[in-house]
């Protein structure tokens, strides 16, 4: 690919439009939007609203405005991008606290079942968040196995299968609707981590015959730093679970004042405490971009931008650890470098914003929304000076920095 | 009080520049600040610099900027104003959140003992999270009874005392060092909830000897609506007890990725996932307004706004709920009324805003930091004519909205 091949591609893009929606830095090609989504256009001015009209000039009434059904009105939203009914998705807390809630009400409902499956490499929250949940459920454990030995965990014994759709590190995918019938063909009910699907690629919770699912708001949803996550239950399942947190936002009658808890029917019950609207607007922002945009030409455009670095990375002789075919991987590329971190370090001082995956994967987020193929191919160039120069090898960055 | 002299206080008042640092609506009395903070103007430009170049400009690289350590850093903020030491307090999820992790981790470290003690009537999500706490520790229960009952149910099976040491309602106040004594003179731990205490009265955790506090950054704290809450752990405590919400900001080694949790030392094992940091930037500007305020003030002018205000309730006939003794209470005042929630909107349709707590109770919020006694003569004059016109007869106040 010359560079005039991937200006070409940019003019046919149907997506092109979408990149002016965003505030893209100067001098920054940012292929990390797989771990935070950068800013849209919309979110300032939107923030600005909220803090000064409805926070500032409006105070306590705006609970009554717009602020308490945020959470259910967000989550409404997000169900179009994966597959769900509005009723089955609401954004709280965050995606570990949310996963915690799911987990020890699965983990109750299963009974006399005790075991949560998952995959030892799994994202690492999700596994230390299951440790905290079984704790809770007398006689309940987790058994987390290699990828390869999945299937015969699976047991009469198990009460959930737990599973990140995408893998944070190396991209891979699970076949959802497989995965999912394989739970339940044992009697399980599956859960899917979406946190580096949504937003990704094209998602169909329902159709799959998902039960449970967590997702993070401030990767491929562009919805600010920390921003709020959701979680999706199966309407047949919505009045068989409760939350452990039952705080006051998931109460039945919250204004009531009442001693004793009684869970709100449907998704509401899944609240616990006030949720941040200053962290709400955000999110919302980011996800309203979504409203119109074809999840088909995101698909799409994710296969060409990885074929496109893929091939690069290729030519550079760095090993690619992500799935050539585009049905089984999410939106992100991954290459394996024996000094990751110092290469990562040099790409980010040269403009490149990629990312370390320890102990020795370098990651780049492939956003069709904001990605342009002559950002790949300008990435592709500087990457390949960082390897040639061994400006890795720089002693600066021997020592990692506190977050990767 | 006449008008006059109102102005005459307002002019005396050491705490009369802080006004000005709040962005208060034209044609408002707000008496809600114990519900919802206002707007401080620092924070509107503070959230701006967050989105348009924490996040817009820097993207990624924030978080080794300053982001990671937020949850910290603001709560070392807050240590200051409740007595406790800097590396004591973390910012952290919500109130409820942050009360179930310390209560399973506090029913955990005291086991064979099996009870919460709490009080009847205390802020209902303190009660249901204690509800959702105790059914994840076998044996585990809650023994809620009337604050007159407190002290005999406190007994040889109290693992925790579970107190807010400001009632929500009727502003009635514990006396934090007699109770956390009564508590652990039967071995048993302390917990707080400092909800309507912080950024309302002096505090004083380690000369109480509290073992244990959670508290909202949305009230007097002015941190924005649904804010991140705060948690305290005393020292001797830290490393006895772990978080059942073991997320991985929580670990010792997030950036690892390892499998196995391992709690972080300290302070931070107490979060869970990814602060929004959109809401961390609204806390730490309510939270800066407070570094020079002399808490002492605080107490006098807060007393001195009750008295005018109770003398007016009086003058009209209303039933205070809320204790004469300043010693003995927080920062608001309650009235008694049989209409009260109609009487709450008519205040509000002119201009006064305070809120209805069910079943008959008017509340006003009494923040020394933006009221002036002016403000309280000019609501009493409203409330007056509320009372004799019979406004609150309205028939549109007869159907309650979804939040008091």
């Amino acid at each position: 690919m010359t560079r005039d091949d991937a200006r070409a591609l940019d003019a046919a893009d149907p997506l092109r439009p979408y990149r002016d929606r965003f505030a893209l830095p100067d001098g920054v090609i940012y292929l990390d939007g797989n771990s935070l989504g950068p800013l849209p256009r919309e979110t300032a001015p939107a923030l600005a609203d909220m803090a000064e009209r409805q926070w500032g000039e409006r105070l306590i009434r705006s609970w009554n405005e717009g602020w308490i059904d945020a959470p259910q009105r967000i989550g409404g939203k997000i169900a179009a991008l994966i597959g769900a009914e509005p009723d089955e998705v609401i954004v709280a807390d965050s995606t570990s606290v949310n996963l915690f809630k799911l987990l020890v009400a699965a983990l109750r409902h299963a009974a006399p079942r005790t075991t949560i499956v998952s995959e030892t490499g799994n994202f690492p929250t999700d596994l230390h968040i299951a440790e905290g949940a079984t704790d809770c459920v007398p006689g309940a454990r987790l058994n987390a196995v290699a990828r390869a030995d999945l299937s015969t965990a699976i047991d009469d014994d198990t009460a959930l299968l737990m599973l990140t759709h995408v893998h944070y590190k190396t991209a891979e995918r699970f076949d959802m609707a497989a995965w999912t019938t394989r739970a339940h063909d044992a009697g399980a009910l599956a859960l899917w981590d979406l946190s580096h699907s949504v937003g990704a690629i094209p998602l169909d919770l329902n159709a799959a015959g998902a039960d449970l699912a967590i997702g993070c708001g401030y990767k491929y949803l562009n919805g600010g730093p920390g921003a709020p996550a959701f979680l999706f239950v199966s309407r047949r399942l919505q009045e068989q679970l409760a939350s452990p947190l039952s705080g006051w936002m998931g109460h039945a009658a919250p204004f009531e004042f009442g001693d004793a808890y009684s869970p709100a029917p449907g998704i509401k019950r899944w609240l616990a405490g006030t949720p941040s609207m200053l962290a709400m607007v955000g999110l919302e922002a980011g996800i309203d971009l979504w409203r119109d945009v074809d999840q088909q030409h995101v698909a799409a455009k994710s296969a060409a931008l990885f074929d496109a670095l893929a091939a690069i990375g290729g030519r550079l002789g760095l090993e690619c650890v992500s799935p050539t075919d585009p049905s089984a991987r999410g939106s992100h590329i991954s290459f394996r470098h024996p000094k990751a971190y110092a290469l990562c370090q040099a790409l980010i001082e040269r403009g490149v914003i990629g990312d370390f995956r320890a102990p020795d994967v370098v990651r780049f987020g492939l956003t069709p929304l904001y990605l342009g193929f002559e950002d790949i191919w300008q990435a592709g160039e500087i990457l390949r000076d960082v390897l040639e120069s061994g400006a890795a090898d720089d002693p600066r960055f021997a020592t990692r920095a506190a977050v990767t």
